[in-house]
C-alpha cells in the first residue's frame, strides 16, 4: 500500500483492491469448494427465512445473491456470508406487518423499502464513522434479545407444523391463537412436521458421530451433517408429491418463478419511509452487531482485523443491493459464515461463487420445490433457532451484576410479550439509565496508608494509618454534572460531623474527567471549607485532567495544595 | 431527637417539629423585621411576575402567601423565600400559552393546573427520593438557560415600555413584532418606562454608595436600596393619577379585587393534564434546581444542611398550595431569599410573617395600585432579570471543556429562537449523549516505571522504563458496555502490530466498575491473546471490582496473573 498510494486511498473503502490482485489458484480452489457447500446449505435456509419474514420463498434466495457480491466488494471480513438471518427476518415481519397486509404487493414493497432504508442507515453510519453507536447495545441485552427472539420465532412456526392459520406477534397472542385453533390441526402436516423436526435434530446431534464412526474425517463429517436439511427437503417433497398430500390439505411452497433476481425498486413515499424508519434503525443496529461479532470471531482465528466502520459500509451496500434485486434486509449470518469458514473459504470471492450457485438454483431448481411442504421449512427454522435460546445469561448476570440482570430480564420479557422493537429499545434505554444512575452516585472511600509502603487503601478493607486532622477521600468515578453535587453533599456532610478536621485531601487517581459542573463544585467545596477553616487539597490528578485544571482559577484559589502523590500529601500534612 | 423518637420520626417529613419547640423571643424579633422588609419588596415583584406570566396581577401576590407558609412547614432551608420567580413565570407563560388564550378563564385554570401538576411531580420525586435526577441538569446548561431566559424575559417586557400590543415566544418573533409595531409607540408610556428603568438602575448601583456616604450603616443602606421599586411604584402611580395619563393611553394595572387568597381548584381534565405534563416536569426540575442552589448557598454560610429530597417535598407542598389558592407555579427565589437572609431571618417563621404581610396587602392595599402603570412593572422586571444575563459561561466553558461549551451554546441558541422547553431539553440531552460518547472512547495510556520509584506513568508524558516484551496499558475509565468493544479493538490492534510482545498487563487503578459486557470482552481478550501466545495480566484492581470478578471464571481462566500492584507485576514479568 505504501508504494501504491492511489490504490491505497481507494482500498480504504474498497477492500477488494487489497486482496484481489494477490488472488492465487489455491485460493480459487478453496473458495470454490466452500461455495458449493454453502450453496447447498443456503437454499433451504433462504426459503425458510423468507417464509418467516412472511415473504414469497424466492425472495429469500434473491436476498442471498446480489448482497453477497456487494459485501464481497466492500466488506472487510474474509469469511462472513451475508444474507437473510432468523432474527432480522422476524424483525422484518414485525415491522412490515404494521404497515401492510400479509401476502399483499404492499407487503413486498414495504420489505424492499425496509432493506433500502436499513442500507442507507448502515452506509451513513459507516461513512460518518459512527460504528461505536452499536456499542450501546450491551452484550447481555443482545443475549437476552436473541434468546427471546428465538422463542418467538419457534412459536411463530408452530402454525406451519400444525397446518393451521393464525397470526400474532407476541408469545401470549401466539399461544392463545394456537390453543384456539388446535382443533383445526391437519394431521398429515403434523406428521410431516414432527418427523422432519425429529430428523433434523438427529442430523444435528447424532449424524456427525455416526459418520465419524464409519470412518469419515472430522471436517468432512461436520460438513456433510450440514447438508441434512437438503435431504429432508428432497424426501419430504417426494413424499408430498408421491402421496398427493396437497389434496389432503398439506401446505406447500407452490409455484416459484424461474428467474434471476429481478430488478425491483423500494417505495420512495415519505409516509412509508417515515413509518419504517424506527424499525429500519433497529434492524440495522441489531444486524450490524450480530454480523460484526461473527466477523470478529472468525477474523481473530487468523489474526485478521475487522474495521467496524467499513463493515457498516459493506452491510449498507448489501442491503441497498437487496432492495433493488427482490430481497429484504440482510446481514452476516452466524451459521452460514461458520460453514463458509469451516469449508475453507480463503477470500470474499467464495461469496461471489456462492452467489453464482444460488443464481443457478433460482433459474433452474425452483420448479422442483413446488411440492416442498411448509412444515419442513418450519422444522428447519425451529431446529436452527433453538440453538439461539440460552437462558444462562440470566443466571450469569444475576451473579455478576444486578443492573445487567435487570436489563436482560426486561429485554426478554418485553420482547416476548410486547414485541421485538419494544424489547430491544427498552433494554438499551434501561442499560443507559442504570449506568448514568450508577455514575451519579460514585463510590467514595476514605483511605489511609498501609504501614511501611507508599500505598493508600480503603480504611474499611485494610489496616491502615490515618490522622485525626486529615481526611483523605478517594472518589472512584470521573467527576461530571451528574455526580458533582453528590460529591459536594458528601464532603459537606463529613466535614460537618467532624470538628477536628483541618485538612481534606481529594485523591483523584480514578478521576478521568472533570467537567465544568464538577469544576464549579470543586470551587464551591474549596470556598465553603475555607470559610469553616478547613483546607482543601488535591492529590494524584491525572495528566489530562491537570492540563485542563491549570487553565482555571481553582488551583490558584485552592486553600490547600496540589500533590503529585498521596504519599507526598501525607508527609507534608501529617505534622 | 434521640430522646423523642416519636417527634423524630415525624421530623423527617416535618422539619418544623425540629425548630418550632426551640423558638425564642430573639428569633421572633429577627424574623418579624425580616418579614417587613421582604413584604415591601415582594409586593411590586409579585405583581410584575404575574404580568410576565400573563396572569392577573393579584395572582402574583396570592402565589406568595399560602406557598410560603407550606414551605415553612415542610422545607429544610431556614432562609429560602418561596413565590413567583422570573424564569418560572416565563416558563408558565410559554406552557399555558400553548393550551389557552391569554386573558381567558381557561388561561387561569391552566396556570392553576400547571402548579398542581408541578406540585405532584415535586412531591412524588421527594417521596421516592429521586432528587438526584436534578443533577442531570449540568451547571453550564442551567447557566446558559438562565441567561437566555433573562434575554427572553427582558425582550418580552419591551412592549410594556413602548405601550404596544404584540405577542411572541422567541427572540426572532419578538424583535420582528416590536419593529413592526414601533410606529404605535405611546410616548407617555415610553417616558414613564424609560425614567422608571433609569431610576431602578440607579437605585441598584448608585443609591447604596450614596446612603453610605451620608452616614448610613452598610446593612441598612443595602436593605433600604431594596425598597427602591416601592418608591418607583408610589411616584409613578401618583403621576399617572395626577396627570390623568390613563386618558393619554398609558396602560395601568386597573381594578384588583380586595381579597384574601381565594379557594380555587385546578382542572382535573386528563386532556389538559396530559398536554401540560411535559411542561410541568421541566418547570419542576428547573424550579427545584434554582431553589436548591439558593438554599445551599445560604445554608453553607451558617453551616446548616439542606436535604434535597425534603426540599422537593417542601416545594411540592408549596405548589399544590398555590394551585388551590389562586396562585401559579412557585419556587425558591434568589433575590427574595437573599433579602430575607440579609434582613436577619432566623427561622422559616419569617416566611409565615411575610405571608401575613402580603395577606394584609391583598386585603387593603390593592385599590391603591389601580393607577400603577404596567410600564413600571415591566421596568422592575427588566432591571431584575438583566442581572441574570451572564455570557461569561461561554468563555469559561470554551477554555475548560468543549463539550460543555457545545451544551451551553445549544441551550442558549434554542432557548432564544425555539423556546424555553426546547432549549433546556436539548441541553440536558446533549450533555448526556456527549458524556456517553466520551466514556465510550476512553483514554488508554501505555505506562512505564519512573526510575527508582514504584510509580507508573504515561510513556508520552514521563521518562519511564519499559520492556519490549511487556506492554502495560492503563485504561482511564470504568469498563462497561459502551466501551468494552473499544478496549478489545484497541488491544487487538496493538498486539497485531507488535510481534515481540509476550505479556499484556491491564492496569485497572481507574476502573471503578466492570459490567457484564466488559467481563465478556475481558474473557474474549484473554482467549484471543492466549491463542496468539500472549499472556494477559491484570493489576491494581479495586476492591469492589475484584469482589465481583472473583465470582466469575475470568480469574481462573486467565492466561496470566492478577497483581495487587503494578510494581509487583513488573518485578514478576521483567525477566
Amino acid at each position: 500500500m505504501d508504494r501504491k498510494p492511489f490504490v491505497g486511498a481507494f482500498a480504504r473503502y474498497l477492500p477488494i483492491l487489497e486482496w484481489g490482485p494477490k488472488y492465487t489458484k489455491d485460493a480459487l480452489t478453496n473458495d470454490l469448494l466452500a461455495a458449493v457447500i454453502v450453496t447447498i446449505m443456503l437454499v433451504p435456509q433462504s426459503l425458510a427465512y423468507a417464509l418467516l419474514a412472511g415473504l414469497p420463498a424466492e425472495m429469500g434466495i434473491y436476498a442471498s445473491i446480489v448482497p453477497i457480491v456487494l459485501y464481497a466488494i466492500f466488506g472487510t471480513s474474509r469469511a462472513l456470508a451475508v444474507g437473510p438471518v432468523a432474527v432480522v427476518s422476524l424483525m422484518t415481519a414485525s415491522a412490515v406487518g404494521k404497515v401492510a397486509a400479509l401476502g399483499s404487493i404492499d407487503y413486498v414493497t414495504a420489505a424492499l423499502t425496509l432493506a433500502f432504508l436499513s442500507g442507507l442507515i448502515l452506509l451513513g453510519l459507516g461513512l460518518l464513522r459512527l460504528g461505536f453507536l452499536a456499542n450501546f447495545l450491551s452484550h447481555p441485552v443482545i443475549a437476552g434479545f436473541i434468546t427471546a427472539s428465538g422463542i418467538l420465532i419457534a412459536m411463530s412456526q408452530v402454525k406451519h407444523l400444525l397446518g393451521i392459520k393464525i397470526s400474532g406477534d407476541t408469545v401470549p397472542e401466539l399461544v392463545g391463537q394456537i390453543i384456539t385453533h388446535l382443533g383445526q390441526t391437519n394431521f398429515y402436516t403434523l406428521g410431516l412436521g414432527v418427523v422432519g423436526t425429529g430428523f433434523l435434530f438427529w442430523v444435528r446431534k447424532g449424524l456427525k458421530p455416526l459418520l465419524r464412526k464409519v470412518g469419515m474425517g472430522a471436517r468432512a463429517a461436520e460438513l456433510l451433517a450440514k447438508t441434512g436439511p437438503v435431504l429432508a427437503i428432497l424426501v419430504s417433497t417426494l413424499v408430498t408429491w408421491g402421496f398427493d398430500l396437497v389434496g389432503k390439505g398439506v401446505q406447500v411452497v407452490g409455484e416459484v418463478p424461474q428467474s434471476l433476481p429481478p430488478l425491483t425498486a423500494p417505495s420512495f413515499s415519505f409516509d412509508l419511509m417515515g413509518s419504517l424508519l424506527g424499525s429500519a434503525l433497529l434492524i440495522s443496529i441489531i444486524g450490524f452487531v450480530e454480523s460484526i461479532s461473527v466477523a470478529q470471531t472468525l477474523a481473530a482465528k487468523k489474526r485478521q482485523r475487522i474495521d467496524p466502520n467499513q463493515e457498516l459500509i459493506g452491510l449498507g451496500a448489501a442491503n441497498i443491493g437487496a432492495a433493488f434485486t427482490g430481497g429484504y434486509p440482510v446481514t452476516g449470518g452466524f451459521s452460514r459464515s461458520v460453514v463458509n469458514y469451516d469449508a475453507g473459504a480463503d477470500t470474499p470471492a467464495a461469496g461471489a461463487y456462492t452467489a453464482l450457485g444460488l443464481a443457478f438454483a433460482a433459474l433452474f431448481l425452483t420448479p422442483l420445490i413446488y411440492f416442498l411442504p411448509k412444515a419442513i421449512l418450519a422444522a428447519t427454522i425451529i431446529v436452527a433457532v433453538l440453538s439461539l435460546i440460552d437462558f444462562s445469561i440470566l443466571r450469569k448476570s444475576w451473579v455478576f451484576s444486578k443492573p445487567d440482570f435487570a436489563a436482560v430480564s426486561v429485554t426478554i420479557f418485553l420482547t416476548l410479550v410486547v414485541g421485538v422493537e419494544a424489547g430491544v429499545s427498552a433494554g438499551v434505554l434501561l442499560s443507559i439509565v442504570m449506568y448514568l444512575y450508577k455514575t451519579s452516585r460514585p463510590h467514595i472511600a476514605e483511605v489511609g496508608q498501609i504501614a511501611g509502603t507508599e500505598h493508600f487503601r480503603n480504611v474499611k478493607r485494610y489496616d491502615v494509618i490515618t490522622y485525626p486532622h486529615i481526611l483523605t477521600l478517594r472518589v472512584d468515578e470521573s467527576l461530571y454534572f451528574a455526580n458533582a453535587r453528590f460529591l459536594e453533599d458528601y464532603i459537606y456532610d463529613v466535614v460537618a460531623k467532624d470538628s477536628k478536621l483541618i485538612h481534606v485531601v481529594l485523591l483523584c487517581s480514578a478521576v478521568n474527567v472533570i467537567d465544568m459542573s464538577a469544576l464549579e463544585s470543586l470551587e464551591a467545596i474549596n470556598e465553603r471549607l475555607k470559610s469553616t477553616g478547613v483546607k482543601f487539597h488535591l492529590s494524584e490528578i491525572k495528566g489530562p485532567v491537570m492540563d485542563r485544571l491549570s487553565k482555571t482559577h481553582l488551583i490558584a484559589d485552592l486553600s490547600g495544595q496540589v500533590f503529585l502523590s498521596q504519599h507526598q500529601a501525607i508527609e507534608a500534612l501529617k505534622d
